[in-house]
């Protein structure tokens, strides 16, 4: 085992950009996908994500190899850190931890990016699970900070934390799993007030969009939302909030929406969303989307909040 | 009626805000507040603004001048608009409606910033409803691009979509009245589930604020809700998204949490919030608040998403 090595199993829009970034702080990555000729999207994309880590953070000096490797045991068989990116079955994902056990190191660590499965369903069948993680990052993984981590084995959770962190990421720990962990749920929420704005004929999709942009997520970019209100209470903060607006908070979500996402909705959110992309394709909104959050990030880095 | 003086009236933390937006961007104000010596505090938050937003636009050269009057008479008689940011209450507002338009000229268009009330609501006695509005505005207004309009007047609509986007401010035209108007209602959806989140006990409040500000609240400070599931759906897009994922979100709706704000679970959020304050005065973190807003809208100046 070589504590510089990681192994990236699953190599699509996750692990092109997982390995981007374990690559910008100096390790080298040996990356594996079962798919036919991924090879040479894989690279370009990774090397395209790693040049734009590079631009948030000039002052990484070392940068790591990124190979792609034929066969799955190949790929796990040095690294300290497997960082697993398969579809989300658990099936399939307990089929792979049954070969990568076989041929990876006893003490390496198998972090699962699953944003939609749980650490108890994935770990049932493993050797050692007390190695065994759930890492959910948020797209795209090399420019967002956000990684959620479960690890139930203490050791375990630190060791995880020190090796993201050490990645420029944010981690947070959740104490108990949550299918779709915190951020996935929170995102569901709001969108599906969102699809209820549509339903209920407010607003414009885009219009809906431009609403969270420039309001509570330019917000929510910087400050919390439970730290939100504690704002919104004045001098009395939180806790005069929730006293004096809490039975009106409590109100205002009872009216809040419950779509259910018939043809007829989906074709008015297909064609609102159309509508806003104006032309543009999903490469291009894309790039937007990523330069974008790389200013933002730059600004961000000048302080704390 | 002098078409570069604003009224302000009511000047809490809203009608300071306002009244900073407007000078900054060469408007006279004339303020009124019916509370007992508001001046000197008014005038030392709104100049406090009005240099936050001259940081953000350094561009601005004709700064106008922010009064404080001693009636309401005073401050509306000259003015062409109108911008009410009284107490959230239909007998407050209409009173003061009755009063504004016995001294405003009758061309004034009148705006209320109200959050939680509806334009139906407030027009019902006015003699020209025509020319009134709600004009929502996200907290700080002088920083927060957002104006949420609800205008059934055509042609003040198109004024009020003018006047604000002359501010600098981005316009968001609702096609129907709701309560909570759009961002309101996106950021309550959000907080029931960040509430449901510490009452499941999944995480504590400060790693739940962490993962949005490094997660969901950071993507959706560059790209709505809407079109980031666009780009959830590969090269699909969000037909494809809606077609193949719209069951499993349905599924993770209805799995969404319905908390209650019981004395445990307030006792839980404030813990947690003071927790995350780690010591800071509100103040503090308003001041933190604004000093990352201020660098983020910075960087957002760059470019267009």
């Amino acid at each position: 085992m070589q504590d510089r090595t990681v192994a990236v199993i699953g190599a699509g829009l996750i692990g092109q950009s997982w390995s981007a970034l374990f690559a910008a702080h100096g390790y080298d990555v040996l990356a594996w996908d079962p798919a036919n000729n991924w090879e040479e999207r894989f690279q370009a994309k990774s090397s395209h994500a790693l040049r734009q880590v590079c631009s948030i953070a000039p002052s990484l000096s070392e940068i790591g190899r990124i190979q792609a490797v034929g066969t799955l045991q190949e790929a796990v068989a040095s690294a300290f850190w497997i960082q697993e990116n398969a579809p989300e079955s658990v099936p399939v994902k307990i089929e792979l931890y049954e070969q990568i056990e076989e041929s990876a190191s006893k003490d390496a660590i198998l972090a699962s990016s699953t944003s939609s499965l749980t650490w108890s369903m994935l770990a049932s069948s493993l050797r050692a699970p007390d190695r065994f993680i759930t890492a959910h990052p948020f797209n795209p993984p090399h420019l967002m900070p956000l990684v959620e981590i479960f690890a139930p084995h203490p050791q375990t959770r630190e060791t995880a934390r020190g090796f993201y962190d050490g990645l420029g990421r944010h981690t947070v720990v959740l104490d108990r799993e949550a299918v779709g962990h915190i951020a996935n749920r929170l995102a569901s929420a709001l969108w599906r007030e969102a699809v209820s704005l549509v339903e209920e004929g407010v607003a414009s999709v885009s219009a809906i969009d431009a609403a969270l942009v420039n309001g509570p997520g330019l917000r929510w970019s910087v400050i919390g939302a439970h730290m939100a209100y504690h704002l919104g209470g004045g001098s009395g903060g939180i806790e005069y909030y929730l006293r004096h607006l809490g039975p009106s908070q409590e109100r205002r979500w009872a009216s809040l929406g419950t779509p259910t996402l018939t043809q007829e909705l989906v074709g008015k959110i297909v064609e609102g969303v159309l509508e806003e992309a104006g032309g543009r394709t999903i490469e291009e909104l894309e790039a937007e989307r990523d330069a974008a959050l790389v200013r933002v990030l730059a600004a961000k880095a000048g302080g704390r909040l």
